[in-house]
């Protein structure tokens, strides 16, 4: 087994989810996570945590979904296990990405209304969520599967207690702060961010951070402030659709303007959803130096360091004030904006990130 | 898809777990099994179950006992996601049958002790076990895997409900009897079942029967009636070791004599479990005519068609008077006996089965 493997599983056990002796512990197993799995197993083992292995294929869910249609029932027995479990490993993978392409969008709808309490039972875990480097999703990234591992490896194995306080720096800025500025090409986008809370997403449930590999800072904006417009130059696929060069134009915290280049339908579709998809309810800043290039893969491609993401839709409660229900919506999607290139961060009228290097970088001068 | 994982999912599916609307089910995918998974959540899509998938390795397995040793604890949330079960379906395979081979038996039995809850649980549900051919199947049946896969089908995709009634014939004779004997070769053995109650094993939990492929039809000896002496002259593999042409004798019931080919230790170990380990648990009589050859998988194995098992051990509840223990053990290791040469088949001193060929099949004359 390659060394990474071994290396991966004990980050996710001990510095993510942070398991404990006779913690009862779901293992989410992924179509071609078999290895991850094997290497989990026996770090859970040598640290005397109980764990059962679940198995997530997305060719078995569209099978199921596809045959039940839209009248799935609340799976009981599944709630009852969560209930029990102290902390959830998802070890994602997959051997075709598009797997679930041709679900149609009111089942997924109804299968998730009867999974809505087992959601909510995992999220009441510790859990995290990871990615084991598959054949697929090194397709998804246009790499070999060697150079796709190196890739994967290069972002999850990291020094994350270093990561951590050098995001605390950035989180300390934002939680003292009333205003951010992104600058870039033909974005500028102001918002107000007073009395929020940023989350140091430092991949561990220790830094309320719940995916492997993380390192990004986010907090949620005052809606109503939002103004501007944002050219969102990096790629994401939304439902297994692509949206390319997405343009937004912000009054009064909404979109009043919108555009792509690729999939502007599918942006069009997204903005009905309801009131809140119109509003941002996140704006993340990626700090992950491992990550130098998109994937197709959001829980990488939102943590690249010198990119910024900014979500339509629903906001963490952990960034708001106690009782304030920031914005609401059904749908959370990340539009991701490249701060490498004549761009900079402004918070509070400072340039912090400049070209996506900060201030306390090497080679920054204001 | 071939059509005969379809088939094989639909047979489990409704034949033999009987799943209804609404029935809550754990499906057991085992490695390599992932095909007749898809196919299973298909047929409970279709039939409005609700399944979760839990993923069953033996290498996941291996990983996590190495690990922690004897020190494991007992899975309350596995327990409570069984709990909770209405049907179980255990999809079998496995890439290597020899996985679980360096595994300490101490180890094995505390992880038995840990799950025995859970195992109780299962067995309240209407549980059923299959094989999905794999490439270790097939190496372990010394067959090609196309042969193998032919062979696998040709026990799984039977005329069930023909089968049923055929067994029945003998189950009648049975329940009816005070006394059988088996002659062939070496073997001689007299044993009472008076007030015994035998199981029409029709791959069915309606038949009380929890395997698919089945065909046997089983009861249980009246254990201190066991006189005689048996040559098993059809291999088994007991706990990953092999154990060829294994003799014993009994007095009283009990084992007095005993030796073996290859495995003798193997044999006396199992012996020496407990005293029920000396005494007789069950009397099988395969009927399953898809299976002409033994290979290495007491699933099929003992079903065989001219057979006969005989297990050391646990006797089944199901087979015995209300009230009455039976054999009680820690183990039950069936071994068997070729009847399709110099044999013959006795109840109540009448010829039921010669040379493996019972008396209502054409051709046999007393």
């Amino acid at each position: 087994m390659d060394d990474r493997v071994r290396a991966h599983a004990e980050t996710l056990v001990d510095w993510s989810a942070r398991i404990d002796r006779d913690d009862q512990v779901v293992v989410t197993v992924g179509e071609g996570t078999h290895d991850l799995a094997v290497a989990v197993a026996d770090a859970l083992g040598e640290r005397r945590a109980t764990p059962v292995f679940t198995y997530a294929s997305d060719e078995v869910e569209r099978a199921y979904l596809l045959a039940a249609g839209e009248d799935v029932a609340d799976p009981d027995h599944t709630l009852a296990l969560y209930e029990k479990a102290d902390a959830v490993l998802a070890l994602r993978g997959g051997r075709n990405t598009a797997e679930g392409s041709d679900v149609p969008g009111p089942t997924r709808a109804a299968h998730a209304r009867a999974n809505q309490a087992v959601r909510e039972a995992r999220m009441a875990t510790a859990w995290v969520s990871t990615a084991h480097p598959t054949h697929a999703l090194a397709q998804q990234a246009g790499m070999s599967y060697e150079a796709y591992r190196d890739f994967a490896y290069g972002a999850i194995l990291r020094d994350w207690e270093a990561l951590a306080e050098e995001m605390g720096r950035l989180k300390a800025l934002l939680d003292e702060a009333d205003s951010v500025r992104i600058v870039s090409g033909e974005t500028d986008l102001r918002m107000s961010i007073t009395n929020r809370t940023a989350v140091n997403s430092a991949a561990s449930v220790a830094y309320g951070s719940h995916n492997l590999p993380s390192g990004e800072v986010f907090t949620a904006p005052v809606t109503d402030s939002v103004e501007g417009q944002v050219r969102f130059d990096l790629p994401i696929v939304h439902d297994g659709q692509e949206i390319r060069e997405a343009f937004l134009r912000f009054e009064d915290g909404e979109v009043v303007d919108h555009d792509a280049d690729i999939g502007a339908s599918v942006l069009a579709d997204l903005l009905e959803t309801d009131p809140g998809a119109r509003r941002l309810g996140e704006l993340g800043i990626g700090m992950n130096r491992g990550i130098d290039r998109v994937t197709g893969n959001l829980l990488f491609d939102e943590k690249m360091a010198g990119t910024v993401h900014l979500a339509l839709g629903r906001a963490y409660d952990d960034c708001l004030p106690p009782g304030e229900p920031g914005n609401e919506s059904a749908v959370h999607v990340d539009l991701l904006v490249d701060m490498r290139g004549g761009s900079r961060l402004g918070i509070d009228g400072e340039v912090v990130q400049r070209n996506g290097i900060f201030r306390w970088d090497a080679g920054l001068n204001g």
